[in-house]
């Protein structure tokens, strides 16, 4: 067992004895179905955001500011009381989660907070909501044990979950507000509760719409069948012409800015524990699948990949209809490495589509947006300090390691704040983040809270 | 302009006479939403069994009876009074209808029947309580004027929607009580509104569904994308190799059984009226699809096909979701040709899973049942008599035809009554059947009436 030789620090005494108010907190917080990609829910988003600012209030942060983001609001606040001698860190966050569906696979209802053993269910508890207050915690035990050792600027925004499509200008506007030296974004995770990570790149992500529409109307597949060229099967055709059969994606150029892996980062990634096995284990799967030449370690993180993410045409209910549909849609994105550009990968998918669909559909492309990947300093002293302060909590230094997901702040601050990102979170892989029975090992959560006290004090 | 001689039948007066009270009597019946598919519409069910027994009743029909039929009740009743030296017709008809999803899309109600121009919008009627009432309207406007001609049975049952999964124990249970020379079948349809046809043979039917099954739940695409075999594109891949370049199915076997259409027949095919530019129209496509070396007219109701009626995977909600789904569903149909056997054709799906699905998911086949194809005698009296009296209202005489749809009653008479049907029908190719905006033509609909009772007083 790891003594951790920190354990009586007056903040993280503080904070361990307040891990019940802190767990209520985020129960109240989780309770607000704050789902960006629903526009029937922006009064919840709403909702979040002035729950948020409320607590930051609550604090004692200046200047609390709900402003418009654009689409939803967005939370600033700041705490200058350390002083121009000492750095200023961005903590950046997010108050809006993935949509619930399908609702009847969860075990207690999403927006109503359950702990069973462990963990605490619920939609955002770990992405990330329970991040959002883990920051929020730190600085309350750092405040009432003797003053916050950094000062801080909270940026919580609610349109991470559809891609933080006015982020950018956000930002832009409020530049001067948002001076800092860095930025703490923890919408990353551990590798496993007692190995924690750091993340130093992350993915690019291009999101899209497929929309197909053959007959003018739903027809009768006895009577058509057989001259009228079926949307669902060419949406199918189309889809399934999309990868090859060593795994690579066709799209015409996909490939041209993708540079090979650099052998150094080949050998760090081999060290991961993160082998074949531990993703069947992960993902409960019989075998993987993946791009040939690659290891799932490089598969998940460094190479671009497409995925659907929803299929849906004509008739699903139940029993039978023997509808010939007249549309059919997919909902898909590619990860994309560094260097790929959004923009370009939406024209390499236009071109496939036009050269690919038949005469006998008529197809439309929604772009939904995206950024492009991240790769963040490994060595600047955020990152160092961050290093300590797991070292410290965890008895174990963490992995470094660049991750499959995509965060479209990480992207946007860079280039317009002209900041990094440390990045890392509390989050397990297990934790069926934008999946149902989404859940936050409180456990880890808790070390998570210590490990940010370590960090701003160290910082 | 036709000049129709018989105008002034007795019988078809009274028709004419009670046209308003014919139509108002079919959108009883279409308000009733008796959806065979739902199973929480089971009572609707019910009641459209007791609204047809109670208008038989009405008609004075004899021995009218709600029998048990597995899963809806079976209408019976019958009209001896023609006396046994006259034949007796079964008229076969159902009363449940296909779901009206998507509603999104229709301009009225679907079970709020509706008059727009010519048209009565609603679901079920034209497929086919507008043919049940047809049949009735005929049935009432002879008996008002003289009595019946022939003797009958009615069967109207509640299961052709799902495919008369019951039909068949159903028949033999009752062989005494169904007794008949022919079964006459409106479920079939008109070539165009100046053109009627008959009817000879049918397409057989299998129905399945295809469930993947990927990761134990739903996965974060950034997490999991490039390792974990996306069962939305695996699903995709598995249907997108169901047919060849040319438009061929490639299920082992699937030909096998399938005879080369008969020389004169595609001489007669080719005289239909239905070519390229025909299904385009109907279909409002701009261009076919099909097998390579066959017709339209052959391609929609000799040779069979395969088509995908339902697609389901993921997210399909607003905005986006990043989700790697755990399952992904299609539910798809083969029309059958002459010979080829259901159970067959679903070991032939089951092997092409078996062959092609990859280990990284698990497949399930649900088979949704069927039937084989028909082919009828084309010289019968009782054809004859159908040619006669459509040759009197219409002017002209009918189209013999093969048609794309399934009807499995046709059959289930054929294997245990041995009894052939006719089949004609007062639907149009554009009524919309099962699709949003199902209508019926009334023109066409009080010609049926007609037809009917001139076929009736032929027979």
């Amino acid at each position: 067992m790891y003594d951790d030789p920190n354990l009586h620090h007056p903040a993280r005494q503080y904070a361990r004895q307040h891990h019940r108010s802190t767990l209520e907190a985020l129960k109240e917080f989780v309770r607000i179905p704050s789902v960006s990609t629903d526009p029937a829910a922006r009064p919840c988003l709403q909702a979040a955001a002035e729950w948020v600012a409320h607590r930051l209030n609550a604090l004692g942060l200046q200047a609390v500011e709900i402003l418009p983001g654009g689409g939803a609001p967005v939370v600033l606040a700041h705490a200058t009381q350390a002083g121009p001698q000492r750095p200023t860190v961005l903590v950046y966050g997010h108050y809006d989660v993935q949509p619930a569906e399908p609702l009847a696979l969860w075990l207690s209802p999403p927006f109503e907070p359950q702990v069973r053993g462990e963990n605490l269910y619920g939609r955002g508890t770990s992405d990330m909501k329970g991040q959002v207050i883990a920051s929020l915690a730190a600085v309350e035990a750092l405040l009432a044990s003797g003053g916050l050792p950094v000062n801080l600027v909270f940026l919580i925004e609610g349109e991470e979950e559809i891609g933080s499509p006015n982020l950018g200008a956000f930002l832009a506007a409020h530049t001067r507000r948002l001076e800092c030296d860095f930025a703490l974004n923890l919408d990353s995770d551990m590798i496993a509760a007692d190995q924690p990570a750091i993340t130093y790149g992350l993915r690019g992500l291009a999101y899209f719409e497929i929309r197909l529409t053959g007959p003018e109307q739903d027809l009768h597949s006895g009577l058509f069948g057989g001259v009228v060229h079926n949307p669902a099967q060419v949406l199918c055709e189309l889809i399934a012409g999309m990868h090859d059969a060593q795994g690579r994606i066709t799209l015409p150029g996909f490939y041209d800015r993708v540079l090979p892996i650099d052998p150094q980062e080949r050998r760090e990634l081999a060290r991961l524990p993160m082998d074949e096995a531990y993703y069947m284990d992960q993902a409960g799967v019989p075998a993987l699948y993946g791009e040939a030449g690659y290891t799932p370690a490089e598969r998940v993180s460094v190479r671009p990949t497409l995925d659907i993410h929803g299929l849906s045409a004509g008739y699903s209910g139940p029993g039978g209809k023997t509808v010939l549909p007249s549309q059919a849609s997919a909902k898909l994105s590619m990860r994309l490495a560094p260097d790929q550009d959004p923009a370009e990968v939406a024209d390499q998918l236009r071109q496939y589509l036009h050269r690919h669909t038949p005469a006998t559909v008529q197809w439309e492309l929604i772009n939904m947006g995206g950024g492009p990947a991240v790769v963040t300093e490994r060595n600047s002293p955020a990152v160092q300090a961050l290093e300590a302060a797991m070292y410290v909590v965890w008895g174990r230094p963490p992995l470094f390691r660049r991750e499959g997901g995509s965060i479209p702040a990480v992207a946007e601050m860079q280039r317009i704040l002209d900041i990094d990102s440390v990045m890392t979170g509390f989050s397990l892989p297990d934790d069926a983040i934008h999946a149902p029975n989404e859940k936050l090992h409180l456990p880890t959560f808790y070390r998570g809270i210590d490990t940010l006290i370590e960090f701003f004090e160290r910082v």
